[in-house]
């Protein structure tokens, strides 16, 4: 049975911040059986995970392109891959059958074709699929192995994290109050700022656009200095973090949004704080931990289970809704997981 | 028995790069005898280490000065404590007597009165007592310390240190190519360079002042990248040496000496660098690698008697040489260890 594929590509390369205009909707002819004699995996995508990062893969040029698998160029007028969770349509490979769910690399499409690469079967464990994308996924895996396994914290020890109320953030967050850690957050709105208080627990959580100076806002949440930095932003946080840092302080660098689209917002750090402090700023990928999931996945389905992780889910719905989806995170509007929800189960 | 002790003093605090005419030599009266109850150490000063570092407790503010032991801030007109080697004069300490060796923290004076704290003593092992200043006191131990603990090298991986004709510098270089390593240095002249290689043994080296792209510089004797930056200098070859690295890349962040003195140099390196190639860059204090002393002493003597080592002082005679000496660092005028010679045995 052939249908139409309807799927969101970039019209050419993106070297700044990015824009609705630079996405445009196409469609091809799309079979949904397998060739005779093909390991080829019909999926239809259910829900689809939206990424900062993909920005990195729109420039024409990122290293980020050359060291990852996932980081890899999107071509113009082509689909794009991406996290997610679907549903196979049909199947000739042998580990995949015809209704089983599966989460891994699909794309911002209604329908995708993989050949089992990066892909696995998905038993849902009684849990909303859209879990799978964001706090079960590669979203909670990097805040999991970022935290625990570059930080290793310590009860009461103080741990700040940026984009807070962002998908990891927010996860990163919860982690370190669940462990005992003092934990404050920053964010780019009020309202989020109280969400972090109120409903995540956070100790404390300020505004950074309200600051006029990072250093001195780190100065009063951590008057004694910060043992571990989450840093999701780069910049001058990350500068006035190092600042603030105490002795044998851990920074681990997941994300630095504020840099992506502008290369002249790079931090500079006081490296002189850093060797006096013993100071150690560690960049990971999630994809390097991957031995951690099933730990994490327990650990984490324990904790929404007992009622001490929220899970924040950001849900637009229809393909359509991609690019105004993705567009939006460089502008602070998704709180927690930002996802798309592309078909009905 | 009472004498003149002349020693070196700032005469104000110094806030940018440091000139002779910053210092002054003061003279005191000072007694070779203990005072009855005392636990004094009279010292004779012999050889003591000129370090850069030194240049940050001379700031009116530093933060290194919060931070270590070593570093606390010095203050104008008085005794400038320093490492070095000496002798003892007379002692009311259990743990010394007349005419025992020392090492560690004595001063740029020609004697000095210690309470026995950060000081141990010297037994020189057959060889030369200023390599106990150098090679086989803290400048080794940084050395050591930093090139294996925290980038722990393995043979045939490619690795950069920058200042590598300096005190630890030359040493980081000898370490890594006595394990097998590819070893590239920069340096701030030909003769430097020639030295290097010819001499050293470094795989190549480099002056960095003739480069006029330090990116490319890298690019050329790094085709596939560097698995370790050993950094005394911080600042644009920071950045380059990032914008360098190979995937799981590991910079141990020793000195940044170019930006002890100008601030406005420092380094911004590439974040997003750091994330996708998932580099560690972690700062350090010989201080804390004390565990390792016998480890090192014995490796590194081993590597001197078998002619594996070369030893590189550059040695000048008579207290009033301490400031062209210190003030020297900052010019590139030393060639290895700078020590002077306060006195004859």
């Amino acid at each position: 049975m052939e249908v139409t594929n309807n799927f969101v590509a970039i019209k050419a390369k993106i070297e700044g911040a990015p824009q609705e205009s630079d996405f445009e909707l196409k469609s091809e002819p799309f079979s949904l059986s397998v060739k005779p004699g093909s390991k080829d995996i019909i999926i239809k995508n259910l829900y689809v995970s939206i990424d900062p990062y993909q920005i990195n893969r729109m420039k024409s040029y990122s290293f980020s392109q050359k060291a990852s698998e996932f980081a890899t160029g999107i071509v113009p007028g082509e689909m794009i891959d991406a996290y997610g969770v679907g549903k196979v349509v049909a199947s000739g490979h042998p580990d995949f059958e015809k209704d089983d769910y599966v989460v891994g690399l699909i794309s911002w499409g209604e329908y995708c074709i993989s050949q089992g690469l990066i892909l696995n079967k998905l038993n849902p464990l009684g849990l909303p699929l859209s879990y799978h994308v964001g706090v079960l996924g590669l979203s909670g895996l990097t805040a999991y192995a970022g935290l625990f396994e570059i930080c290793k914290p310590k009860k009461g020890e103080k741990v700040f994290v940026s984009a807070a109320s962002g998908s990891v953030g927010n996860l990163v967050g919860q982690y370190a109050k669940n462990l005992g850690c003092y934990v404050v957050g920053c964010a780019g709105s009020q309202k989020k700022v109280t969400m972090l208080k109120e409903k995540l627990g956070f100790d404390e959580a300020f505004n950074y656009k309200e600051e006029t100076d990072l250093h001195l806002a780190l100065q009063r949440y951590f008057p004694d200095g910060i043992d571990i930095y989450f840093d999701n932003v780069g910049a001058k946080m990350l500068e006035a973090a190092v600042a603030n840092m105490k002795l044998h302080g851990r920074v681990s660098v997941c994300g630095v949004i504020s840099e992506y689209t502008d290369s002249g917002k790079r931090a500079a750090p006081d490296m002189l704080s850093v060797i006096y402090k013993r100071i150690a700023i560690k960049g990971f990928l999630s994809g390097d931990y991957l031995n951690l999931f099933p730990e994490f996945l327990s650990t984490t389905i324990d904790q929404i289970r007992s009622g001490k992780m929220h899970v924040l889910e950001d849900v637009s719905i229809g393909l359509e809704n991609v690019p105004p989806a993705f567009v939006g995170l460089f502008h602070g509007d998704n709180v927690g997981k930002k996802i798309v929800q592309l078909s009905n189960d």
